[in-house]
C-alpha cells in the first residue's frame, strides 16, 4: 500500500475513470478519491456503486482541496471543465486528462489553469467497447500502455509521481512529444475507429442484404468491426473533430492503398494480393509478442483448441 | 451415433477440413474419413496427428469408393482438383465444397463432374485466422452459419443428408441463391478482409510511426483488425479474385461512405458524425442477442468485469 495522493479528483465518471477509481482504491494509492459528472443521472449511479467516497454536483466542488485531479471527459467537453474548475484548483495539485487526442486538449485546458497548479497530459491506451459508470474495472489498465507527453517545464518531480500512480494501477507508462502522439493514434486508433464505424454503416445500408443476414452471417468477419464501432458516439465524434489533421493524413494514405487493391481485384493481380496479404501476418506475430492481444483463435471465442 | 455417409473424403487437409474430421468423429458420423492434400508437408502432419483414417497421396485415389467427397482447397485450385477427380467418383456419391465463394465455384466445378454424382456447394461461416492441419478442432462449427447454394435438380434427398451431417456437427444450415450467397459475403466477410488487411498495410507503412509503436500502442482499435490481416493469404488472394463483382460493388459503397464521413470531419460537421456512431450500435447488440458474438467487454480478452 502506497498512498501517492491525499484526495484524487475523479471530473467524468465513464469507463476509464470508474476503471481508474477501483484500481486505485485495491492498491490504496490514494486517501481519497472523490467525483463529478456533467450528467444527474451518472451522479446517481456512481453514489449507488459507491467506487467514489464522495460525489459531487459541480466540477468546481469536486477538485477543492484535491493534489490530484483527472479530467476523464470527452476531448470536447475539456475546455469548459478547465475553465470552470480553474478558480477553485489548490496549490500544487496535479492536473492531468486522459483523452484521446492530446494537442487539441493541451491548447483547450492550459490557458484556463493557473501557474500553481502542475498540468500533465496523459492517455491510457485502455478501453472497452462499454462505457459509462458500470462499466469500469480495476483490471482494465493492466500490461497497457499509458503515454505521457509532458509540456516543457513540467516539474520532474510531479511527471514522477504521476508515474508511479500509473504504474502501480498495472500500466506500462511511456512519454512522447505532444504531436507525435497524436499521428501514432491517429494510426494505431483513430482511423480504425473510423473504417470500422464506417463498415458497420454500409452494411447496415446495404438494402438487398437485409439486417438479419448481416448479424447471421457476421461471424466471417465483419463482427470483429461491430465491437469497435459500438463505442461511446460522444467520445469518438469529439476524437475526430480534435486530431482532425493526422486522421485525414492516414486516411488518405488509406484510400490511396485501398485503391491498389480494389486495382489489382479488377485486373485480376493475383501476386499483388498475395505479397500484400502475407507481409501483414507479421505484425499480428509482433502484437501477441508484445503481450498486447491474445494468440488464442478468433480472440478465444470459441470452444478448447483441439 | 448416426452413421450418415460410409466413406468421406477430404480434399484438402487445412483449417476447414481438419475441424469437419474432428467434429464427425466425435459424433461417429462417418464410417471411415480419408484424405488428401497437395503439400507432401500437409500430409505428413495430417498422418502423424491422425485426424483421418488414410491419407492418400492423391485426389484421385483419396475419392475412389467415397459417398461423400468434399473439396476444402482455395477456391482456385477447384477447378483443378474437379477434373482431377470426375472419372474417379462413385455412382451416387455426393460433392460438396466448403470454398467462400459460389457462382465461380459451380462454374469451375460442375462441368468436370459426371452425371452420376450429386454436386450440392456450400459454405461453413465459420473460421478462425489460424491455417493448416495443426489448426482444427471438433468445436469450430458450433452454433455457426452452414450457407447451402443447391442448384436446380438437385435430389432433395441427398441435400437433406448434407444437412444432417452439418447440423450434426453443430452448424445452423441454411439455404440461398448462388449469387445472393455472393453478395451477402461480401458484406459480412470479403470486403471486411479486405479493409483489414489494407489498415494493417497502411500502419506498417508509415514510416514516422515505427512498427514498434503500432505493435505497443495497438490495443487502442488497430489489433483488432491484425487477427483478421492474419489469415491464409492463398485463400484470401481467391476469394478476391473470385468474387471480384460483388466485392467491387461493397468496396464502391463503402468508400463513398467513407468520403462522406471524411467530409464531416473536415468540415467539423459533429452531428453527422454523432448520428453516424449512434445507429452502428444498434447491430452489435442484434449480433450479441443472435448468439453470433460474446458480450463480454473487448471480446472477453481482459480479466473478470468487476
Amino acid at each position: 500500500m502506497t498512498q501517492l495522493y491525499d484526495r484524487v479528483a475523479l471530473i467524468g465518471l465513464g469507463l476509464i475513470a470508474s476503471s481508474m477509481a477501483y484500481a486505485m482504491r485495491e492498491k490504496g494509492l490514494a486517501g481519497e478519491i472523490v467525483g463529478t459528472a456533467r450528467s444527474a443521472e451518472t451522479r446517481d449511479i456512481a453514489r449507488e456503486i459507491g467506487f467514489c467516497d464522495e460525489i459531487f454536483d459541480t466540477a468546481a466542488e469536486a477538485v477543492k482541496d484535491a493534489d490530484l485531479v483527472i479530467l476523464a471527459v470527452p476531448v470536447g467537453a475539456m475546455s469548459a471543465i478547465a475553465q470552470e474548475i480553474g478558480p477553485h484548483l489548490a496549490a500544487g495539485a496535479t492536473v492531468s486528462d486522459v483523452g484521446s487526442v492530446k494537442r487539441e486538449v493541451v491548447e483547450a485546458v492550459q490557458p484556463h489553469l493557473p501557474d500553481h497548479v502542475h498540468f500533465i497530459p496523459s492517455h491510457p491506451i485502455a478501453g472497452t467497447e462499454h462505457s459509462g459508470p458500470r462499466s469500469g474495472f480495476a483490471e482494465l489498465f493492466q500490461n497497457r500502455f499509458l503515454l505521457l507527453t509532458p509540456l516543457e517545464g513540467t516539474d520532474p518531480e510531479q511527471v514522477a509521481k504521476l508515474t508511479s500512480l500509473w504504474t502501480e494501477m498495472g500500466s506500462n507508462v511511456e512519454q512522447m512529444p505532444v504531436d507525435h502522439h497524436d499521428l501514432v493514434l491517429a494510426v494505431t486508433s483513430h482511423t480504425p475507429h473510423l473504417i470500422a464505424y464506417t463498415m458497420v454503416g454500409v452494411a447496415d445500408d446495404l438494402r438487398r442484404v437485409t439486417d438479419s443476414e448481416v448479424i447471421k452471417y457476421s461471424a466471417a468477419g465483419f463482427r470483429d468491426f461491430t465491437r469497435i464501432a459500438a463505442s461511446d458516439p460522444t467520445m469518438w465524434r469529439d476524437v475526430f473533430l480534435h486530431n482532425k489533421e493526422a486522421t485525414l493524413e492516414v486516411l488518405g494514405r488509406f484510400t490511396e492503398e485501398l485503391f491498389a487493391l480494389q486495382r489489382a481485384i479488377r485486373t485480376g493481380d493475383g501476386d499483388q494480393l498475395f505479397d500484400y496479404f502475407s507481409h501483414t501476418r507479421a505484425i499480428r506475430r509482433g502484437i501477441i509478442e508484445a503481450g498486447q492481444d491474445t494468440s488464442a483463435p478468433d480472440f478465444g471465442r470459441i470452444g478448447t483448441k483441439k
